[in-house]
């Protein structure tokens, strides 16, 4: 039920164009995947997000399995039904969530302890209870169980981690024996180390199917470190499979990202930056809480053809925003990640074209897409 | 341009089934109108307002004029265009919320001296600058700019303020003289006192063109203190325009007011207590927040065709509002004022069918509409 194709390859950069089947419909990639960590798009319908022109939408395995539980969407027939979407999606393991949540936490070989941030209660999470986690969420794509680490941590901690992140991501395949309608996606780490990352890779291709990530970048180093990461992946990542960078969603790093053979992409920038106003555009972003867009009735981004830009000015989402109205975040989340589609639907255009490189250096060169 | 005609009358009660054309659309009543108090119904596109059933919105004058304030308005092409709504618009004076909200004020004969409630700036409002102001909101119903009184204040007192506020509805009608494409509603006040809503009455109805109001109602009294009010203006109210009782929005209080010639309301209600996660349904409110619906797979309401109803739990929309995510709110509210449109459907259909003596006995009986 899992296919990925190129469509289209810039031989100049190795990006790609593809297509990826999964068991809830097609993927055109490079696609951008909206957030909702608690099974919603924060503030929308999922009949706005499709509006978007979302293809797949992200969730979170350790959000849901600390409220409402697993066994709350499980009972109500899984994730798709639960937000009532039916189209593809992809739940993040926790790994990053136990690292970046917990304030207390202790990890072994044998999983991770750690006290919920809503409540304090004690869990372990391991590679087998993880991979029963999210198949009983029953998302397309999960995530493997790894360690993640903190952006300049000394070299001998991300050596132990990428070891056990390997070592876990052998139980979760044999945990997980079935890809056929839960495609488990492997996750490379290695910090900011590029013989980590290299070695990270090598230990985890061999158990990718259809699908690997690169996890552990955009937590706090710098653009340039990640790009390096990014580069000393590029030959290693298997071509016949999407590639998927976590935690990215600025248009820097995805026009960088894709240049250098990324395929998928996921962050809650846009939904977040939009319920404190500000709202993306292919000449960067603005932001529309400020006074100078008081008296302007024009919609955020001329050109735009996302439901807020089509019936709404600048003058009413600042208003909205300044009287705490919620619509106001969300005429902003709507255009934001509509946004990203357009850009990753216009990079892709320029893949199958042959026009990246172009696109590519302008936008290096301007800062700019226009 | 507007028009009103009764359709049906029930002989036992008065209850009035009718249709009142505005210029931007004609709504059948008795009808409930949603509230957008700073031109947002909290949480909702206009479209799904609409898709509500909604026929008419309601928004605030006061607020507006306090922010973005109506120059902004009237420079985006009025509110209709502002706030994306081609549908009828009714705009509150702000006689009631610089009565309920600006703590430091000061009435006289020519108007009212308040400071804003959100930066304390001085305002003052006078029949005259209030018309103006509604005119540059553009609204199709404008209401008068009235003196409200609170719950339980002593006769002298209710009394000066009938007196006032006829004063100032002849002023707002000489600042006011085109009713044509904005009707001007008068505002019956007399707080709890028989003889004084009689006299505010006796004084109103002569000012009234295609429509009337009574306020000071639901605004700390009891039930039976506001039907008695109600009855005692039942014969006096003209037959050929609707009758509109502000800010009651629930379910007994529609209904019983209905039975006693009431055409129009307007409530915040049903929004707000959605916020709060609780559910209005035929049978009585529910509090979905509550435990006993976390393993709830079934839709607020049984039977109800609002959007929540027909895509998601009350298992998920627990979910949401204990995760604090706003859709949780937003869902409520949908199936809220979906459920106050089907409640006046059903009513004006009984009085259509002559049998809303029977559906009155029955509520009162049960409480409930089932």
């Amino acid at each position: 039920m899992f296919k990925y194709e190129v469509v289209a390859e810039c031989k100049v950069t190795g990006a790609r164009a593809g297509v990826f089947t999964t068991p809830h419909g097609v993927i055109n990639t490079p696609v951008f995947m909206p957030v909702g960590t608690q099974a919603s798009v924060k503030g929308l319908t999922p009949e706005q997000v499709k509006d978007c022109g979302s293809q797949i939408m992200l969730s979170n395995a350790y959000h849901l399995a600390m409220r409402p539980g697993e066994n709350i969407v499980k009972a109500a027939g899984g994730l798709h039904k639960f937000m009532n979407w039916d189209k593809p999606i992809l739940t993040d393991s926790g790994g990053f969530q136990v690292y970046s949540l917990s304030k207390i936490r202790k990890v072994t070989d044998e999983g991770v302890k750690f006290q919920s941030h809503i409540d304090g209660s004690a869990h372990f999470f391991t590679p087998e209870s993880d991979m029963r986690l999210q198949e009983d969420l029953g998302a397309d794509i999960i995530m493997a169980f790894d360690e993640c680490t903190s952006a300049g941590i000394e070299y001998k901690k991300a050596r132990a981690a990428v070891i056990r992140t390997s070592e876990w991501l052998k139980r979760c395949k044999a945990a997980h024996t079935d890809n056929s309608t839960q495609m488990l996606f492997p996750i490379i780490q290695g910090n900011v180390y590029p013989d980590l990352r290299k070695l990270s890779a090598e230990l985890t291709v061999p158990h990718a199917e259809c699908g690997i990530a690169v996890g552990g970048l955009s937590v706090g180093e710098s653009a340039e470190e990640m790009y390096g990461m990014l580069d000393v992946l590029q030959p290693i990542l298997p071509k016949n499979m999407p590639h998927y960078l976590m935690g990215v969603g600025s248009a820097d790093y995805i026009i960088e990202a894709i240049s250098r053979g990324i395929d998928m992409f996921d962050c809650v920038l846009p939904t977040r930056i939009a319920r404190n106003g500000s709202a993306m555009t292919m000449n960067g972003d603005i932001i529309v809480r400020d006074a100078p867009y008081k008296e302007d009735y024009t919609p955020i981004e001329a050109g735009c053809d996302c439901y807020a830009c089509k019936g709404y000015t600048k003058a009413y989402i600042r208003h909205l925003l300044k009287a705490g109205e919620v619509m106001g975040g969300s005429l902003i989340s709507i255009h934001n990640i509509r946004f990203l589609h357009r850009l990753t639907e216009k990079i892709r255009a320029a893949i199958i074209e042959g026009t990246f490189p172009e696109l590519l250096e302008k936008f290096r060169k301007t800062a700019s897409f226009l």
